[in-house]
């Protein structure tokens, strides 16, 4: 029987350690080919490349392992690997990180990861997007490799059925304190911003984007509580953004015509 | 009683048609601020940006209203807005577009204009998306105006209750044919992507996005069908991604141990 194929991407770029840490645990299961920007593409969120073209190389990053680097965003990488690289074979599953870094609750519709992960879920593919609560370099990515193991064997051996994307954060604690893997819902925290302002040597202001997570969802059945409290937090997600309760509340809407708020 | 604050932004940049089209209706409505790019983003999805810094130049593009340019994403431009040019002033409404394309079904996963909406609804402003269906530079946005300002009224007018952001696509069909506006979920649809291989002077590949809409969802209550029948569809949408059912469906994934399906 021939082992099943598994696509590799991520944001944090190709040499990142995140993705070296999660090849290595593919490669124990499956094929792998690997397709990844060839630069840091954190905050990428669903953006995709149009108005320039992508540039795809072949390279050897990985030993033995297939691996090609791309100009372009993650969601890029997945449309080049299942399209130019790949000439749609069948995907057997699409993983996508290490992240370096949170993508719980709101961080993933920020996340280049998570949306990497989504767009192979557009297109069938059972897809995770793995992610450690450590934003440095020097991450371990140790203590989580035999739970993501797990997952992509489970995921390799059961349909999911009605999600095919799950967002897997992983607390940073060290081997041995990881107390499971819990089934949540997104926390509903946000950013709230604070910018940085700088004058350059015109005088001219600009702007650098920071913030701080700010989390008022305590609820235990959200992935932000079960990070807090040792657990592997897996959220199944999904692409239609439709607000199904909403969509009987505001019924009335129907019958605004082009004129009723109109004063002419 | 002052005049509410509306804010405007867009993703195909501060001198599109289309945004001034929306400046338009919206001056008739409030007090007007725009911070729009002031480069093309279409397709920028929710993508920030982390690794540069952010340029914000105040502008006259449009007559006796403030306006403010910017040199990232559109969900930059809400964040910069928000913070910098309203100084935490309360928005009442934003509003993002007009879209020249369609953002109905999957398109608001890519979409500048509509995550920019997202991103001012994440921050609790009452937001709506609009694209009109035709990609020119020379669309005629004449016929979508009286319905615009109906909604934008109806927005300022009522609370939004569950969802804070409505994804309003408008046909491109003449004046007095469209026939009126239909509450939908988000079809089910995708893109089916063709790569356009090119080589550069030095015989190097590259390649251009390319694809077409396919929509194998073809029930009625879909935004893509009421598109079709001559209707504007709104789209009642949100952040959380969490698939619900998944996650009842899938508890059985909490007993996987880290050593369920490791052979060692």
């Amino acid at each position: 029987m021939s082992r099943p194929l598994i696509l590799v991407t991520n944001d944090d770029g190709i040499v990142a350690p995140g993705i070296r840490a999660l090849v290595e645990v593919a490669a124990e299961l499956g094929e792998v080919v690997v397709v990844a920007p060839d630069s840091p593409q954190s905050g990428k969120g669903h953006a995709i490349t149009i108005h320039d073209p992508i540039r795809l190389k072949h390279v050897k990053v990985f030993p033995d392992i297939e691996a090609w680097e791309c100009s372009g965003t993650p969601v890029d990488c997945v449309k080049l690997a299942k399209h130019i690289v790949l000439k749609d074979r069948q995907i057997d599953l699409c993983v996508s990180g290490i992240n370096h870094g949170s993508n719980a609750s709101i961080n993933i519709i920020y996340s280049g990861t998570l949306s990497a992960a989504m767009e192979a879920s557009l297109e069938g593919i059972k897809s995770i997007g793995f992610s450690l609560l450590d934003y440095s370099f020097e991450a371990n990515f140790e203590p989580g490799k035999p739970w993501i193991k797990a997952l992509m064997q489970y995921a390799l051996d059961n349909p999911f059925h009605e999600s095919k994307l799950l967002n897997v954060n992983i607390p940073n604690i060290p081997d041995g304190d990881i107390r499971g893997l819990r089934l949540c819902r997104q926390a509903d925290a946000r950013w709230v911003e604070e910018f940085l302002e700088a004058r350059d040597p015109s005088n001219q202001p600009y702007y650098w984007l920071t913030g701080k997570f700010v989390n008022k969802d305590l609820a235990e059945d959200t992935d932000v509580w079960a990070l807090e409290h040792g657990y592997i937090s897996v959220v199944p997600s999904m692409h239609d953004l439709t607000h199904y309760a909403a969509l009987k509340s505001m019924q009335g809407i129907e019958q605004l015509g082009a004129g009723a708020y109109l004063k002419h």
